[in-house]
C-alpha cells in the first residue's frame, strides 16, 4: 500500500495545481485521474474553448476584411480544421500538466478514486492512503428533466466542441458562459443559433446593462434570442430535432440539427466514497470550511464540488490554500466577493463585485459610473466600439463594489479592479492612477471619474 | 480683449484635457489651437497610428489564417485605403473634441497664440487676457544634423502615416515607441524594413529582456535590425536615398525609397513669446514646479514641453492636477517613477518602473520573476505564445519596482501593475488575487509567483 502526505482526487486545474503547490511545500504527492490530466477545464473546457473563439475572431476579421483596409477572396472556414486546432491546443496542454507533475515529483496515478474511510483512496482495486486526501473531482454538464442529452441531437459543452458536422441548425439553451460563447462560436461559423434563456436577461449572473449590450451585440450579429422562454419538450424521432418552447407569448415549435444544453453543472460526488466516509453533502456540494476541511478529518474538498463559485480560477486558488494551509501556514480566507467571472465571446465580458441591482437591493447608497467605448479612442482605431467598462462605488466609504466590462480584450483588462478591490483603493486612487493612452483600459479610469463627475471624455 | 480664467495654448492631449477639467472646476476657458483639435496625438500621432497598427495586425491574421483553421485565396492590402482608414479614426476624434470643447463650453480660438507679458496671449494680432495661462504646445520630430528631413525621402512621423505610396525599401533610424511601431506596420504591409539604433539595444529604455525579444519577433517577421549603429551621411541626389551606417564593423551604405527620422522629439517653445514674458526654460524644456508653474506668476507649462515623460497620459495627467491645485483642490504631485509606457506593435510591450538594470545599479536588493506567454493556456489557445511578464520586487520591502511586459494584449495589462504600485501593494497581495482564468492577466500573478518560489505553471 502506496502511502503519501497528500493525495488529490481529480487533476482538473483544482486538483493539479493543488498538487504542484504540495509539492512545492514539501509534501509526497499523488494526483488520481480517471482521463486526462487538466480535467474538464484544459480537455473539455476554458481552454479548447478559446481555441474555437480564436478561430471565430479570425474568421471575422476575415470577413470584415474591407473594414481595415484589406482585401480577400473567398474567405471560409474549415470546420474539421478549427475543431483540430482546439484538440491540439487543448492535448498540447494537458501534455504540459504531464510534464509539471513529472517536474515536481508527483505521482500519477490513472484510474477511478474511492475515498474509503481511515484516510484511503482506492483506485481500481488498488489502495493508497495519505494523511490527508483532497476531493477535486469537478463537475459535470446537468441535465434538464425536460432536456434529457443523448450526445447526439441533445448535446453538452463536450460534443459541442467535437462535432464531426456543422450544424446548420443551432438552439442553445441557457445562456451563461457556456451557452454564449458556443453560441457565438457557431453563429460565426455560419451556423443559425438561437438561444432559449429562462431568466428575463442573457447572461443573467451579471449587470443588467451588460446583459442588454450582449443581447444587442448578438442580435446585430444574427443569433435570434428568446429570453423568459423554456424548452418544455423536445423530439428527436424525425430527421432533426423539434424543441417546443414556451414563452411568454405562448408555446412555439423551434426546428434544428441540434439541441445544446447550457444548464449549469453538477458535482461529480457520485460513487467516489462520499458516503462511505461521511463526508457531508448539501444537495450536489461538499460541506467545506474556511480551509476546505469536509466535516471528517483527513477529508478536503475543493473546486466544483464545493459551494464557491464553478469555476476554474477559483478551485485553482481553494487548491492553493488548502494545502498552505495543511502546510501550516498563516494564510487569509478566500473572498469569494472578489472573483472575477469571464465570458469569451465577441464582445468579451468580465465583472467582479456586486451588480448595481444587487448594489441597491442591499440598501447600499452608490455612485454609478459608465464609459462607453463609442468615446475611446484606442477602440476607434482598434474598430471595437462596442461595449463599456460600468463602476459601483459606495458613496459614503468610496469602496469599489463593483466592475463590469463587456467590450474587446476586456477579459483581460478586470484584473485591475480586482487588484485594486484587493487592496481596498478608493474612486479617487484608480482616477489618480495614469493609465496608458491610447488603451482600452483608460476606459476604467474614465468609468470612475463618471461615477465622481469629473469624467473627461463625454 | 477678451478676458478668461484660463487659457490654454495648444489642444492635444495636454491642453484639450486639461481645458475640460477646468471648465469642470468652473473656469471660464478658452484653448487656442493653430491647426486640429487634438493636437499630434489624435491627428498625429497615438491614434491614427493605432488604426495603421490594427490594419497591420489584421492583414496578418489573413496572411495566417491557415493557422486557425481557415482558407483564404488572395489576402492583400490596400494601402490607400489603409491610409484612409486611419485618417478618418483621426477625424473622428478631432471632431469629437471639438464636440468636448463645445459641450464644455470652452472657447477654440483658432491662431497661433504667442505670450505676452502680464498675462495675455496674442493670437494673429488679437490679444486675450486670462489669470492664469497653461503652454500646451507639445513636440514635434527631432531632426539630427546628419539626418535633415525633407518631407519626401527623410520623412518624420507626421509623413510616414499618409504615404501617397507605399515604399518598397524603408530604413527606420531609432528604435523608441514610433520606430518600432512604423517599423511593424511598413513590414507588415510589405515594405523591405530595416531599423538602425545607435544604441546597443532596441527600444532602449525598456528593460534588457524585453528589448531582446523584440528583436528576436521582428527579425522572425523579417525586420532587419542594426545596433550600435548610426547614420551619418544621407544621399538623396539619385532616385532613392542612400544612407551611409557606422557600424561596429565598419560602414556600410544602405539603399532605400525612404528613410523615417524617429529620433526623438524636440518641444514647441520658439516663437511663443517665452523670452517677452521671460520664462525659464533648460534646453528645451520649460522649468516648472510640482504644479506646473513657471518662475512667472500665472504662467505654466504641461506635457511634453516640460522636462517630465513626453507622454499623451503625462501630459493630460498634468494639465489636470494644474487646475485643480489653481482650483484650490489638496492635490497630491505626480508619481513620474510611476508612469507607463506603451509600444503597440506586434508583440506589444507596456512597462513601468524600473527595469532589472536600473534597480541593480540603485543596488538594490531584488527578486526577479518572470512567466512566458509560452506557458500560458491563454496564450496557447490565441495562437499569441511570444512574449513575457517579468518582475522586479525589493527584496527586503516587497515593494513592486517594476514590470515589464511583452505580448498580445499587453498594453491593456500594465493598468494592474500601475495601480498596485501606487496603493503600494507587496507581491503577496498580487499573489492572492484571483486572476479569471484562462487570461493572459494570469502570467502577472505567475510572475509574481516566480520571483517568489511559488510559480505553478513552469
Amino acid at each position: 500500500m502506496s502511502k503519501y502526505d497528500i493525495i488529490v482526487l481529480g487533476s482538473g486545474p483544482g486538483g493539479y495545481v493543488t498538487a504542484i503547490r504540495a509539492s512545492q511545500l514539501g509534501f509526497k504527492t499523488a494526483v488520481i485521474e480517471k482521463e486526462s490530466l487538466g480535467g474538464v477545464c484544459l480537455n473539455w473546457g476554458c481552454i479548447p474553448t478559446k481555441a474555437l473563439l480564436k478561430s471565430a475572431q479570425v474568421f471575422e476579421y476575415l470577413k470584415h476584411a474591407e473594414d481595415y483596409g484589406l482585401t480577400v477572396k473567398e474567405a471560409d472556414k474549415d470546420f474539421d480544421a478549427v475543431v483540430k486546432r482546439s484538440r491540439g491546443v487543448a492535448d498540447g496542454m494537458s501534455n504540459g500538466v504531464k510534464f509539471l507533475m513529472k517536474k515536481n515529483k508527483i505521482d500519477v496515478i490513472e484510474g477511478f478514486g474511492k475515498l474509503k474511510p481511515g484516510k484511503k483512496v482506492d483506485v481500481d482495486g488498488k489502495e493508497y492512503t495519505a494523511d490527508h486526501i483532497i476531493v477535486a473531482t469537478g463537475a459535470r454538464s446537468r441535465e434538464l428533466p425536460s432536456l434529457p442529452q443523448d450526445g447526439k441531437k441533445v448535446i453538452g459543452y463536450r460534443e459541442a466542441m467535437t462535432l464531426k458536422e456543422q450544424p446548420k441548425k443551432m438552439i442553445v439553451v441557457g445562456s451563461g458562459a457556456i451557452g454564449v460563447e458556443f453560441a457565438y462560436f457557431y453563429n460565426s461559423m455560419g451556423t443559425d443559433v438561437t438561444i432559449v434563456e429562462f431568466l428575463p436577461n442573457v447572461v443573467p449572473v451579471e449587470d443588467e446593462d451588460v446583459s442588454k449590450q450582449l443581447e444587442r451585440s448578438f442580435k446585430k450579429s444574427g443569433i435570434k434570442i428568446m429570453t423568459s422562454s423554456e424548452v418544455t419538450k423536445v423530439d428527436t424521432s424525425g430527421t432533426g430535432v423539434k424543441a417546443t418552447v414556451k414563452t411568454k407569448k405562448g408555446e412555439e415549435v423551434l426546428e434544428a440539427d441540434i439541441i445544446l444544453s447550457a444548464v449549469g453543472i453538477k458535482s461529480n460526488i457520485e460513487n467516489i466514497g462520499i458516503e462511505d466516509v461521511g463526508i457531508a453533502v448539501d444537495r450536489d456540494k461538499i460541506l467545506v470550511n474556511d480551509y476546505y476541511q469536509t466535516n471528517i478529518p483527513g477529508y478536503y474538498a475543493i473546486g466544483d464540488v464545493t459551494p464557491g463559485q464553478a469555476l476554474a480560477h477559483v478551485a485553482s486558488a481553494e487548491g492553493i490554500l488548502c494545502v498552505e494551509k495543511i502546510a501550516g501556514q498563516n494564510v487569509e480566507a478566500l473572498d469569494y466577493g472578489n472573483i472575477p467571472g469571464c465570458t469569451y465571446a465577441s464582445p468579451e465580458i468580465a465583472s467582479v463585485g456586486l451588480t448595481e441591482k444587487q448594489a441597491r437591493e442591499q440598501g447600499l447608497d452608490i455612485k454609478v459610473g459608465k464609459f462607453p467605448f463609442s468615446a475611446s479612442g484606442k477602440a476607434s482605431a482598434s474598430g471595437a466600439k462596442d461595449g463599456f467598462v460600468k463602476v459601483i462605488f459606495d458613496a459614503k466609504y468610496g469602496e469599489w463594489l463593483g466592475c463590469h466590462m463587456i467590450g474587446a480584450g476586456v477579459t483581460d483588462m478586470i484584473a485591475e479592479a480586482v487588484l485594486g478591490r484587493k487592496l481596498e483603493t478608493t474612486g479617487h486612487e484608480v482616477l489618480k492612477t495614469v493609465h496608458p493612452h491610447p488603451t482600452m483600459s483608460e476606459a476604467v479610469m474614465e468609468a470612475v471619474a463618471d461615477a465622481y463627475g469629473e469624467v473627461i471624455h463625454l
